[in-house]
């Protein structure tokens, strides 16, 4: 049986007709298969789990890490249109197949792979919600493109009580999709998912139930009035606070609720420390397709505007509720 | 095989001998194993998490709370000693048992139990980490008893990307215990946990690789000049901001990671609002036997130290690093 044949004919039904069938049929479920692997080998890491605590450091750490990134790695392999993979683990853009066999279909559907395989390793050990972020670019390498027209597909894997995913594609003349999947339990053989949300969509206009905030980086507020100002601004208005300090379900949270402001700003003794190919290029890209806006907060240009020069480049981050991103703007001088 | 055999009998070891043998062999199991089956059912239930989003209410929230209250119920009508349950969702104190066969053992060791079945609604729906709270008391009922006297046990169960569980014991006359369970996966019939920690403690002394604070109601601080003071205080001082908004998950943090101060103020603008016997005993007792402190901002007397008078009584909570608690009464000026 077809791998979460479900979900494939579904984006099948809402793409245009023959626009790049392997991307529905196979790069999308192998990404969601990595996702439910990830999650049940999770589940029992109970001992490399304790990494980040005050006496378990270094080796175990990266047990967890290396653990999702082998995952995602092999499933790769086996998919022939991926023909490049880099990650946070190993950033560097490298044939994504054991042999050269991927490399043949680059002519026609051809795919490069940016993914951080674990984000959030400070909260595994306390057991929060963690997550694994995917870009889906066309063409043999996600360097020096044009974000905007070359980053086609992200996906966020969300492992919490539930194992969740967004799934975000946005094709070169057809409308931006996004939504919102619940996997099925991975220790049955058959790779199910089903739907939870078809349209995953922030709330455009007041009013809004509940507002949220989450200030990531909230230390560099002692020595930047502007933040300490945009935080305090919050608090007086009366926003709700939910920050986790993971980046997953930071963002997770907003596309759920309908509403939110992540705010990770770039400071003199805050350095800006999101990867733009792995974390910031397919969370802003998600963010677009929900109908929410993501920008750096040193220039206020959007995150997807420029190409990436380097797998390690570095950004801030502001993102969520377009009105709340533009008074951050504002607020920060830049509009 | 007995449920949790390695467990039993890691528990007979450290209690002193002949103490409470059904507690260690039925009480803990049971809840352990409801911990389980709660965790096992949460993962596939994709639309009843739909709860709490902007578009589902009420129906929706209250499937997911009963069916971890139903687990409870069940499972503890099925052992023997347990002869009296109340619960946030049934706050009323009842025999735990279908028939009478409950009250027979009510002689030699008899216990009620008191438990929120899931903390954390608001945000089940994002996949957040949510969990469960479990106070065990010695006799009939846990009403107008001593905190201190009586509970003599408490549970966490945390679901996030694997199961966990605080187990804290503290017996008349013998050393607090508090252990970090890591639960095997359900699916597998043989009920199986491992320890992650043997013990559960908060770092006494500085220094402190990371201190982390997690401010509740932060909306309190628009109006009230002490919350917003003690705030800026943690910001200005680089404290580490990690704020879920669920109860467990909030407190789990602490533990792991050693260090932490959680403060839900109670303020003229926001009431007291966690219940007494479902969740402020049970996580001061958990608190106090991993070394930390827990009080009531309003009076700053520790959360133990009254009689819970009646099943639906609220209050608020400092907790966390015993410095840090003294620190927030002195802020709050109760010290």
């Amino acid at each position: 049986m077809e791998r979460y044949a479900d979900l494939v004919t579904h984006l099948q039904t809402v793409l245009p007709p023959d626009a790049r069938p392997s991307l529905s049929s196979s790069v999308i479920p192998t990404i969601i298969h990595c996702i439910a692997g990830i999650a049940k080998a999770l589940r029992t890491s109970h001992q490399v789990s304790l990494a980040g605590t005050a006496n378990a450091f270094g080796d175990d750490q990266l047990n967890v890490d290396v653990l999702a990134e082998r995952t995602i790695r092999d499933e790769i392999a086996r998919c022939p249109c991926i023909v490049t993979a880099s990650s946070e683990e190993e950033p560097i853009e490298r044939p994504a197949g054991k042999s050269e066999s991927n490399a043949d279909s680059e002519g026609s559907e051809a795919y490069t792979i940016a993914f951080d395989p674990l984000d959030g390793s400070s909260i595994i050990a306390p057991n929060w919600t963690v997550g694994t972020i995917v870009g889906i670019w066309c063409g043999a390498s996600a360097l020096h493109q044009s974000p905007e027209k070359k980053q086609i597909a992200a996906i966020l894997g969300v492992y919490g009580p539930r194992t969740t995913a967004i799934v975000a594609i946005r094709l070169p003349g057809s409308k931006p999709i996004c939504l919102e999947l619940g996997l099925g339990d991975s220790n049955n053989d058959t790779a199910t998912c089903e739907i939870i949300r078809g349209k995953v969509q922030l709330q455009q206009q007041p009013p809004f139930k509940t507002r949220y905030f989450a200030p990531a980086n909230l230390r560099a507020a002692a020595e930047d009035e502007r933040y300490m100002k945009l935080v305090t601004h919050y608090i007086e208005h009366k926003y709700t606070l939910r920050y986790s300090g993971g980046l997953v379900p930071d963002v997770i949270h907003a596309l759920v609720k309908g509403h939110g402001i992540y705010v990770s700003p770039v400071t003199a003794t805050s350095k800006a420390k999101l990867r733009r190919l792995y974390e910031l290029a397919p969370i802003a890209l998600i963010m677009e397709c929900a109908g929410a806006s993501a920008v750096d907060p040193t220039t206020g240009k959007r995150i997807l505007e420029d190409p990436i020069k380097d797998c390690d480049e570095r950004g801030g981050l502001v993102c969520g509720s377009p009105d709340e991103v533009s008074f951050v703007l504002e607020s920060f001088g830049l509009q």
